[in-house]
């Protein structure tokens, strides 16, 4: 059997921008291959969240499904198999599946709901979802086709140990005589998610001997984004075709074909890079925007974000926003020149001392401002620049990406409406020490962020003389202890018999929970990591907590 | 059997401090009564969130539940009823039960786990539990203990009409030959449900011929506001006894008891003051914070957070902020002056004025700032306060409640980063309409908030002779879309064939979705209604979708 893999980029809740790219794929594939598979809840996108619980949206994903069954009636060689939400007839219960329908020649003949729902991390499908009553293979041509949506092939999955599912719908499928899985998926990037991702699919493959195809969406969608990578397994486990990540693709693959190489997996730093820029690109797209500003400070984080955001949208569209205060460095100022030079986008100079004067004029006495810059003066002046670059925002249309990384979030070494202010935060996943991992990469064959931002102690420059290690650890202790902590699960114990020590390890957890208020107000974080700050680690504010 | 009831207020995480609870309650009774009864997941208090996902908080949970253990064999008469994260025995699946235990002279006598785990709105106790293998009745003195665990009365609930879970935990233990039904309970408060909840309790009690006694938190965590209002009911759904609202209360009831009254119904608009009074102290107090700031604008809505803050936090722990900028009325200020006198609260003036000439003269060029005050120059103004009230909440420490409502809220009319700045959004819950009936029922026995703030047309007084009318819908009209739209799910044409405006109900949709992105930063804002922004409506900001 010819088998179409249509790794695509879906809009969340587009439903007829959607069904239009199935159709477009399929007037070019029609009569050429046997099936063309879409991935997992491709209608609506994922994930759709809570517009699965308006009963319009289900309505208008009925229709969807209808226009796709009348767009497969143009072929009699050709199917269609796409993941949407589908009504299920027993009402007891979320009343919805995520769905596999195979649709062919005019007719849904065949449907397979999802058996295994993912309900930790951003995940929530158990809030919309039933799980499959049944598990059963099709015989579609000469294949007796053993579907799989997303985490179904997941059935051995461990969390600290523990199965995390009772049942494993690729081993029923496998002993109800499938001659092929095909695994219809959303599964977002994070960092090396892909070489688990391709064992999963190899041992499915191996342990069944059967030949595993995976269909999976491509995009950003908020702070999710969405790999691609599909691919197809032979029966051995050997690499038949791994499609391109972070773009959307159409391959061809013969079920019966075998394969010849081992699966070579995607360079941790350029994936990252190649996702931090799909992120902004998508996000914009997708909301409407073409223009981006960022506030350049001379630093690595504002530097490598406004980089990546001329390769989201190109050099035109970026705007660089210096806004100097009366602690901004000679350095900085021709760093950013620097920079915005190499990058080819505009830079603005706003100077924030008049303004800042202004306000500390206003304020002298009520908050006795005095010769020392102290916290309240800091943060003034970060939340100065927030509000000119809204107004940059609001006048021009701009979107604003925010710079802060993840070490800094963590830690809560940032400013509310300061520089947290944005509708994006590009790097909020992305721990310092990898920031400057990608800045090497970016400046692999060309110097293009100056190695003089890369070289110099980092600064937030608020007050005379400040560097970030007076108050913080060296950063890569900090990060060290973050991906533990925050990606391992590992106890204060656990790091300190790493030899981690101890009392580093108390004053960033203590720093981490204290600062929980200032992240739930954060921008839409692009994810990377196997943990992100946002809607995948969901902590209580008002609490008292320890840990040891 | 005597038992005692004790609705108490836990700190979310801290585990030791809620043991201490438990024993200071056990002291007092022990000897008088058979069994105390302690809400749902007391020992973490509700809800604990992702520290659940922490295995160090399970060791410190267990440890508690040892210590509750040892404070048992203070008495050999009474028992201890309490709820807490359990581990399970099988690892599969999540490992964790939300549990009764049943404690008794030193001993773990019996540990009941939920069946029914509710995950819509803002719960996701799915994320976490397993539900319960097996429901059993446990002889305890002369009582066969029927023990639910908060939605395990909820066994015949609907959503849209559909039952929504597949057992009813109730009717099983009544089958059992259970004697009592004891829900322990954490039910969070919104508008007309503690009738909900009553009539649930009467239906079980009456289907089953049973007493039943509802053990509920009490407390503000986070979003959420917990009013208590544990009962108990006979068999004939009579009322023996009802705790009250809001407060930690402690009540004897003997299980034999007949009940003589009807359950009455908390008064709407005083149930809602209450809970958002609950709401400020234990968010503030939970937080660490004595002392709050708000923005006095001389309207309502600044008015009311201004006067509910007092009644949380007493007059002279708030700072009134009162901040007038080019285009701000005299009667602004009459209004705000005699508010604050009614108050007993500090007022300290702060003119924008010269902070606002500042950002104007540094931006002129860039901005192309002219003599009208456009969407740039009104949101700056917003900001230049969020400026100035952050900075007197990091100089001094004050919480910055922000003041905006609901409606405005739903349709954008607020500024990211202005008048959403804040740690608590107190009326994000509430619609404009009702914050009129809250000043009311603020003024029913002596004029607090002065009339001729309720009386005026509202405005943000950000350019001269502005209105919210001018861009608004009508607010009794624009409440009644939002409510049909967000709490009863209905759709436009619904709306429309109720009589509504089509065109303003479209405008009213549009400007909802189109907002998301101002809600996902939004401060944590108190619930009470069915529906509220925050971890309980969860939508896509990258997408397109439209509703018929």
């Amino acid at each position: 059997m010819k088998i179409g893999i249509a790794q695509l980029n879906p809009v969340v809740g587009d439903i007829e921008g959607n069904v239009e790219k199935i159709k477009s794929v399929f007037l070019k594939l029609k009569g050429k291959v046997d099936l063309i598979v879409f991935p997992e809840l491709f209608l609506t996108g994922y994930p759709p969240r809570d517009l699965l619980e308006r009963k319009e949206f289900i309505k208008i994903t009925a229709r969807g499904i209808k226009d796709v069954v009348n767009i497969s009636k143009k072929s009699k060689r050709t199917g269609i198999l796409f993941g949407t939400p589908a009504i299920r007839k027993n009402k007891k219960g979320k009343g919805l599946s995520n769905t596999a329908l195979l649709v062919y020649n005019g007719k849904i003949v065949f449907r397979q709901d999802k058996s295994l729902l993912p309900y930790y991390d951003v995940f929530d499908e158990t809030r919309y979802f039933e799980p499959a009553k049944a598990i059963k293979v099709f015989n579609f041509k000469d294949e007796r086709l053993g579907i799989l949506i997303c985490e179904d092939a997941w059935g051995k999955y461990k969390i600290n140990g523990n199965a995390i599912y009772k049942i494993d719908p690729a081993k029923i499928l496998a002993e109800k005589g499938a001659s092929i899985f095909i695994n219809i998926a959303a599964s977002p990037f994070q960092i090396d998610k892909d070489s688990v991702r391709y064992k999963i699919i190899r041992d499915n493959a191996r342990a069944h001997k059967l030949p595993f195809i995976f269909v999976n969406q491509v995009g950003g969608n908020d702070e999710l984004i969405f790999d691609g990578r599909s691919m197809f397994i032979d029966p051995k486990g050997m690499v038949v075709k791994v499609l391109p990540a972070f773009k959307e693709h159409i391959a061809i693959v013969n079920s019966k074909a075998k394969g010849k190489g081992k699966y070579t997996c995607m360079d941790r730093i350029k994936a990252v890079h190649d996702a931090l820029i799909l992120g902004i690109k998508d996000y914009m797209r997708k909301c409407g925007f073409s223009k981006a500003v960022v506030a350049l400070s001379g630093g690595i984080d504002s530097s490598l974000t406004a980089y990546l955001a001329t390769k989201a949208i190109g050099s035109k569209n970026v705007l660089g926003l210096f806004m100097p205060s009366p602690y901004t460095s000679k350095e900085s100022k021709s760093y950013v020149k620097a920079l915005a030079k190499n990058l080819g986008i505009e830079l603005k100079i706003v100077p924030i001392t008049p303004i800042y004067q202004a306000y500390k004029k206003s304020l002298k006495k009520e908050l006795k401002i005095g010769r020392s810059v102290d916290k309240t003066l800091e943060n003034l002046q970060a939340r100065i620049r927030g509000n000119v670059l809204m107004a940059f925002s609001n006048k021009y249309g701009y979107l604003v990406l925010s710079t802060g990384n993840k070490s800094e979030l963590a830690v809560g070494y940032c400013t509310l409406y300061g520089d947290l202010t944005g509708g994006l935060a590009v790097l909020a996943d992305v721990p310092k020490t990898m920031v400057y991992k990608l800045a090497n990469y970016v400046n692999s064959k060309k110097e293009i962020i100056p190695l003089g931002i890369i070289k110099r102690s980092p600064s937030a420059e608020l007050k005379p003389g400040q560097r970030d290690q007076d108050v913080l650890p060296p950063y890569d202790i900090l990060d060290c202890i973050l991906y533990y902590y925050l990606e391992e699960g590992k106890s204060i114990n656990e790091m300190a018999k790493m030899g981690l020590d101890r009392k580093i390890i108390k004053q960033v957890i203590d720093m981490l929970n204290k600062n929980e208020y200032k992240r739930r107000q954060m921008p839409v974080g692009l994810k990377v990591t196997s943990k992100a700050f946002g809607s995948g680690r969901r902590f209580p504010i008002a609490a008292k907590y320890y840990f040891i």
